[in-house]
């Protein structure tokens, strides 16, 4: 079995797993060769020396952000975050210290002060210095209670705590603002009812005041869960699209196991890619790392699934880079599917694929889904700040039950389709060969499982 | 006693009351000579015949829309209409159509469709065609239920009716689609909690659809309540500024009794633009003039209370143009407060000023204020498509018991200060002769009264 860390780190040029590149024992990741952010190094194709010019799409405000310190400076950070008022973070805050740090979020350069908040509920969007506008829908904020804020009264700057007290990173230039937990929810999910993973488990209960501010990040965020060489910056993805010659990237998110629904779309995407022209289309495979809700399937168990899916070919490992994103999940359907998309431009992709309902779920007390299955597609198509990304509606895959494989949705026949929703997949398939599933139904094995145990119900993709 | 009308009729150069003005009997409003748009007559100022440059704003989207079928065809309009399925409008829904037929909403040019919904909620704007973006933050968008749905079925347009079952006017290439009543309260309030009184009124007992299209005025909307005089038009408001040759509009949004403190900033900021360099700064006094809450003062009481406060010379007849703004009120705070704003650009506009907490109410379940009082201003002054227009954040004004007027709030002797709302006027107040208040407190009639009364509590103006 060959580790799915060759099925992000092999370029086309060269078919070393990851785990045999040279690594970079501070951030555990391989050390990748640097290339000028626009031009790459010269590269043989069919024999001829080329210099291709890779134009990956610019980061939202024109720069990436990174905000982890030089390795020169981080003991002397340490010693300045001692003395400072200390903030302790959840699992949650660490999670969006990550994403800052990396500049996931960029152009932001820390938890949002107010007037970046109002603009993120209000309009979805930031409006720069210069006039231009980005995308930016999800609150990323830090919450302080009543206690916090008084001990930091007067402090220009304060120090982010992890559970073990020490020091992830400073926060400069403070500002402290009123957190309407209620309008802040209602604004992000178009609703207040009880039951939303991310408010109940972030929101409601925390602090009445927000605290924003430039970040300083005192080290890479690392997880120690055996998946930090899978959790790829902005940077580092984008350097490894660049090693690929790659000349379109396009992502799809997900935060369940790949089925083959899944598999046809991605495929798809790339013979569509490559009949608009382009030569050399890579999709960045991007499951979503942070918190989910407690009846997702765990990471751990979806990395497993992504590498036993890719393994057997399902996905070409030569033009599939399979990374985390390490963003904390909102379930806030239209709104959360623009954030999901910004991040992803910032990582260098130009072509994001949108499902029927993404980042939607039921509702919490009412017995229907939370958001229109199309708001998602078409709030994202005419979002602020992502003109410059290229949306591809989901078209709709099934089971076809008369070909016995996975096809593009046809009403004409809508009796001979079977639905199946990743966040269906029951656990303990995971674990199972995907062997024993190809024999049953060779390009379709999540969903065979599932039916000879008789759990394959007609649900939305 | 003169006629209100003198004070929104009246220009630098003629001082014939409004009713005795040629009157244009289809509109019953006075036959205004037409000028160019930008380019108004000759005048003269200061002995010297100059030619002055309005430049007055242009509408959003460059042309302002106007609905109304020429005179000549609505006798065949009327006749289409009576074959067309029938939509019955509420109250609420015939101002909407006033609204939208005189451009108050331009570039709309009817009732919402899906696309323009969705981007209402979750941008406050509108991409239009070439790129552009225009500020709308509150949904127009027309209600129906099951059984209108499927009487409607299969046609491209519907007549829409009054109570008198009168054809109001005709919605043509009709798009029909969910309404998410929750989803919708949420995104436009911040809240879903009970109480809130647009929501109550026009919302939660709606139908489950809502219909787009184009419209077609069949004719001018009237009320035929002694105020449609008052009335004037977007197109009709371009016209006054222009006739009096305003280089600059500022425009002030009431729904409560004008009281002095209104009457300082107002003066105080026209004195401002005149320091700014404007030659001719004029205010577009502008009541709401459609649906308000029960507890709200009517009407017809604050438009007398409007011409008494007037006449006193408090505001100057001459740089000053009162007319009603048609648009029933939401109290959705800083999303309700860039409609205001929006609106009276396409009245030509180019000033607006923006109070602590505009259009906010006291959250109808908790005890507390819905909106931050801030917010207002923050977000009108970062919302998309208001970039032309000049905010200019509410001073605060307060009775200062020592200099016995009204003055903007010191906060060093803050004890000096009382405090009072437009909201808290008692009705009682607003019959009385403004010369008996004027007795006690020369710069401050209103609250002289209150305080006389044992009315005046110290509350955010």
């Amino acid at each position: 079995m060959s580790s799915m860390s060759s099925l992000f780190m092999k370029t086309p040029s060269h078919a070393n797993p990851f785990h045999k590149t040279p690594i970079n024992h501070n951030t555990n990741k391989p050390i990748l060769t640097r290339v000028s952010t626009r031009v790459i190094q010269p590269t043989t194709t069919r024999g001829v020396k080329t210099r291709v010019r890779c134009g990956l799409i610019e980061p939202d405000g024109g720069k990436l952000v990174q905000l982890v310190v030089p390795e020169s400076e981080r003991d002397i950070k340490k010693r300045v975050a001692n003395d400072l008022p200390k903030v302790k973070l959840s699992r949650i805050d660490v999670e969006w210290v990550h994403v800052l740090s990396e500049g996931w979020a960029s152009p932001l350069t820390g938890f949002m002060r107010e007037s970046e908040f109002l603009q993120t509920l209000h309009f979805n969007s930031l409006r720069l210095g210069d006039g231009s506008v980005v995308n930016m829908s999800l609150p990323i904020v830090l919450d302080i209670d009543d206690v916090q804020k008084d001990r930091i009264s007067g402090s220009n700057s304060v120090a982010l705590i992890d559970s073990n007290d020490d020091p992830v990173a400073i926060l400069n230039n403070i500002e402290i603002y009123k957190h309407n937990k209620e309008e802040r929810i209602a604004r992000t999910w178009g609703t207040t009812a009880p039951g939303l993973p991310y408010a109940e488990e972030a929101i409601t209960g925390a602090g009445d005041w927000l605290i924003g501010g430039d970040l300083e990040v005192i080290q890479p965020i690392k997880y120690h869960d055996g998946l930090d060489r899978y959790r790829l910056s902005p940077s580092e993805l984008r350097e490894e699209f660049e090693k690929r010659n790659a000349d379109a990237v396009f992502a799809f998110q997900l935060r369940n196991p790949v089925h083959n629904g899944h598999a046809l779309l991605m495929t798809d995407t790339r013979r569509r890619l490559l009949e608009m022209g382009y030569k050399n289309p890579v999709l960045l495979l991007h499951p979503l790392g942070g918190f989910t809700k407690a009846d997702d399937v765990p990471l751990s168990w979806r990395m497993k699934q992504h590498e036993k899916v890719l393994e057997d070919g399902v996905l070409d490992p030569e033009n599939t880079v399979v990374s985390i994103f390490p963003s904390p999940m909102h379930y806030a359907g239209p709104t959360e599917v623009q954030w999901h998309a910004k991040a992803r431009i910032n990582a260098g992709a130009n072509f994001y694929i949108v499902g029927r309902d993404p980042a939607g779920m039921a509702h919490p007390v009412e017995k229907r889904d939370l958001y229109d299955a199309d708001h998602g597609k078409k709030v994202l198509s005419m979002a602020p700040g992502l003109e410059r990304l290229n949306i591809l509606p989901f078209k709709v895959a099934a089971y076809d039950k008369k070909q016995k494989k996975m096809e593009f949705f046809d009403p004409s026949r809508a009796q001979d389709f079977l639905f199946i929703s990743g966040t269906k997949v029951d656990r303990t398939f995971l674990l199972l060969d995907s062997h024993l599933s190809t024999k049953i139904g060779p390009f379709f094995p999540l969903c065979s499982v599932l039916i000879l145990k008789g759990q394959c119900r007609p649900i939305s993709l």
